[in-house]
């Protein structure tokens, strides 16, 4: 049998613009990243406002396991398997951090032969969105630091800071730290900690934002920590936004990419689904809803963390409306819910199977 | 007057493409980043090797001022005068840093009319390199934190590190950090630093490195630290310059962009010329040379710096032979090293100047 | 009325060879520290042996409240009442840190007309014992990291060290320190944290040693982390006894003082109660049992902790045989406990007294 | 040989009082420690007043070597020597600290037959003078940090403090720390140190102090860092100098010992000579010299440092008027400073002692 990293090498690519346009998108507002990536243009979505909007599909899972759910393999399928049976789809996915992924996790852009590609450059540096959304988080706790440095003119009280630095690294030495030494000419020193950038506020307000300036008023709101005082102290107050957003202007736009079958796919933010809301941006879902008939999306986790937070938070502010739901319970997910170890999965265990389906039930009630 | 923004926003470019087959770069060896700039693959030197070289002229300066010395407008501007006199010029530059431009800098891309474009993507994140050598090297330090937290295998010693992390911005609450804090499950504590990324030993492998085995056997030669027995502790004996050089896969590729009248320009590799060589990549150099009658490059600060390590390392090192030197020396750079102060600099002080030709006289005897 | 100081001050004093004289404590005995303080040979007690025990009265109080219990007071008046109806009696209290005291609470040598004295010697460095025990705790402190820092024989975890540094001051900036900073000269840095002397295990060790040699045993023993093998490590495996027994050789002699009627005192040793057994120790109180009929001992906290480890622990270990408890209940902590707030305590309240009483019920049933 | 230890330990040492008659101080100025030190009041001072001063003698030596000089044992010696031709005499040292002892160095109370005793008493804990130097130098520290957590109402910036924390032990690992960390419930986090007892500014102060009001002025004066503003903050502005003088009351008395021939000796204060004067309390002195015919003090390091200091500045601050300077230069000593090595040092080698008195020659010259 193949590895997934095998297939998506044999994989024979479309070039993009041929994805672009079997969608119509027009060249304008594609700016392409090597043969098999582009950016388009987050102003496009308002050309696209009297276009109807396809339908809407999530998928979800039951209760997550060490060993994965098939998700995102289901996602990529379903949207591949509706393209084939003609019609229009589109599949709407999550960006992988790279650092997770240098350690213990695979990629996150499906398996066998449900993937999307090129599986590399998804992988590492992508479109840089990420690299862009950390140093924008950086730029920010470093004007902290020195405006408590030069003056403190707003009064932040370094002992009540929330803002951490980020890292698109899980580097466990950077978890906690003290910022800050080497005498007067470096600053206070204060405690600090490095989240990873799935992690940063930032990440959830790419995913929600519609535009340059909703990213900008999103980023003053900001609150990055309390002055003396006792009040908060927001973006706003050290007036950082524009500088931060200049830093994320292309961030806005949806990555397009392709199935292995050739099928239109964004992939594009990744905030975590349990700090955070865990889905694609709002705007790559409204996009790929505009440029075809159905639109199949996931959400992080189980149904009860990542489709609820999807249904109650992110379809109300986004307006959207889902068509349906798809509840991925694979045998092997089933079998651990159900108190099967995981070293024995591979075994038939009808009883641990059974007493999976409790769990099933459970998310299918709620939804 | 306006200002140089004014100016590059109102330059008409061309589209890339157009550019690259201006000296013939066939299109499978172009990896485009949106409409106006590309990564040439490094591996199209090795098709290019019989061609004989242009002939190469550097750029330097008299001792550097507050107040710049224009060696990078000096060197734009002479590869476009010499392409408006018939003959076929590249200009290759050094990348800017994002963090420092956020901070005190203008970019590093020239300025009036004899800039390379486009300045907002060169001054941004451009095609991720920094980003990539950031990630890369920052992979490195949590390697060796995590290689010493569990079991510490090659006894690493921990007062012994020499390797920072590193981050590109200018932040100095990073310059002395402690890490490793918050209990076992984080490692020990250590005393630790960021370097910014243009300082990072990685910037300057990458900016020598031939191909990927190159850089690969670059990257494990670098020395991390010592051993509780004194011993060097290299990349090698943590065995990661395989993940980090897939992190580096395409800074390889020197970016071609252009100058505000269409002449090729590569802006490749950023090392600092205070601790490292200062120079563009070599790669794009040397790619540069062979399509192209004149390649003008520059080195950084002044020339007892960045002239000498370009003419006794980087020379010798890439296989270069440079035809001539440019002395830039700007009647104001002359007067600040004649003793006029910068508030004044804009007054007539003939003094001044005349004391500043000493300055000159020395670069030019030296070189 | 006057204030405990003003009492205090006015009282007159026998000199401390006429207390001890009053009890036949001979003069080989004792080591005077000014006039009316002295140290007893703990070796005095075997000359005892075969004298009678006087009866032991425990002391103890009621749920503790914010405006204390004044079990100290109960202790040295009920002392000093029985030595006026003609019987021989003692009084034994745990020694005052000096920390505290210079911040929020008083003396702990009792209040009013029931006081030790001399106060002001008590309350501030009295014989030295405090000083002694910091000074032995952090010697310990300072072997640990030289032996970590040269070489660390005995493979020691610095992330798994449970001996912090002591300081008999109440430094909140103390609670959570990185120590070992400034490069290899100072060791390795690491999480560390200063305790007050009474909270030392060293402060516990003293006041149930019998002599030197026992001191010497116990001070062997202290578990002060593991090994990277998981390995408890010992003072044992430091071989730092010896040097820390010296440190603390008188401290082992009971401090004898008077109350303010001239009754003999014992006030030695001053572990924490609620982590460890909060009472003075052992040696005194045996030997306050051969030198008189009554000894009046307290325990620190309520009934429910101090009581329960005296009983339960300290006689059993030192041989000692209560022959009475004294439930100490002022109507100021009845009324505290039954409800009243701290600011209305000075009115009747004769409902929140008799809530009160279920808090002393519960104490009573328990002894 | 017997060690100095072995001749200590056979000693026949006279009772306290006995040494306090020979030189007639009355009981009521003499605090008992034990049977061998008592401290005498500092008050006794005035009212000595109208005696006429004995002659001072100091002893100081040529550049001290790893060797040791020979000052304590040439100055209890030479006290012991007038003693016994028939001068009354004293002799006036230094108070050793307990850290160092406990590491590297032997104790501080000369050697041989010409030592100052009670040993162990002198080398250990003595009469708690740097046990109570180090509580009141880390009292002013804790509350610094607790003015600053609390409001800091005094603006002290803690970037700028100049008071770092104390201990009478040799603790590298202290000597570089952060305290404050655990979140703002123990302060800011700060860079911080330990010093030795022996180099804590009150060591000099107490040194220097006449009485309780002088001391408690010396300390309102220290300077303990700046405010944002650049000012300086001094103990007054804390107002700690009340409480830190209670905790000090005692030190200012001088220690009466004896030589090991019952002359009687001050062993009082222990500033260090780098950073300090490094000679013992004014007080000591003062009173021996209206006690005896004699007095012999030391002064730390060699003449250039020690003698230097006690000459231009003791003397002068002190009212003293030395009659004569004694400078040590042992064989040993002025080989090592010839050019000997310190393995070869018990070899004859005529020319290095040839050279050494190059150094006497000078050290004498200057005197």
């Amino acid at each position: 049998m193949l590895t997934d990293l095998e297939i998506a090498q044999k994989a024979e690519l479309k070039e993009i613009d041929e994805v672009a346009s079997s969608v119509s998108i027009p060249d304008k507002h594609l700016r392409r990243y090597g043969k098999h990536v582009a950016k388009i243009s987050h102003q496009y979505l308002s050309e696209l406002q009297d276009r109807p909007d396809g339908k809407l599909v999530l998928v979800t899972a039951i209760s997550p396991t060490s060993a994965g759910e098939g998700k995102t393999t289901t996602s990529v399928g379903l949207a591949m398997a509706l393209n084939i049976i003609g019609n229009k789809s589109f599949v709407t996915l999550r960006e992988p951090s790279v650092g997770p992924i240098m350690g213990i996790k695979g990629g996150a852009a499906g398996g066998g032969y449900s993937q999307v590609l090129p599986m590399e450059e998804i992988n590492l540096h992508f479109t840089g969105d990420f690299h862009a959304i950390s140093l924008a988080h950086n730029l920010l706790s470093a004007v902290i630091d020195a405006h408590i440095k030069f003056d403190n003119e707003l009064r932040i009280d370094p002992a009540q800071l929330y803002w951490p630095r980020t890292m698109d690294m899980n580097d466990r030495a950077l978890r906690q730290i003290i910022v800050g030494l080497g005498g007067s000419a470096n600053g206070y020193p204060r405690e600090d900690s490095f989240v990873i950038t799935a992690a940063s506020e930032i990440m959830a307000i790419v995913c929600l934002s519609k535009n340059l300036v909703d990213l900008k008023e999103r980023l003053a709101k900001i609150i990055v920590g309390r002055s003396y005082d006792g009040e908060f102290i927001t973006v706003n107050d050290l007036n950082v936004q524009g500088a931060m957003a200049t830093l994320l202007k292309d961030v806005l736009d949806p990555n397009l990419v392709q199935t292995i079958e050739g099928t239109p796919a964004f992939v594009h933010g990744g905030p975590f689904a349990n700090i955070a809301h865990g889905t694609n941006t709002l705007t790559a879902t409204k996009m790929a809803l505009k440029l075809s008939d159905y639109v199949i999306t996931e959400a992080g986790f189980g149904a009860d963390l990542g489709a609820q937070k999807f249904l109650d938070f992110v379809c109300p502010v986004g307006g959207l409306n889902p068509s349906a739901v798809v509840l991925v319970a694979s045998i092997r997910a089933l079998k651990l819910n159900g108190g099967a170890s995981k070293k024995d999965i591979r075994e038939e265990d009808l009883s641990a199977l059974e007493q999976g389906f409790e769990n099933l039930k459970v998310h299918f009630e709620n939804i």
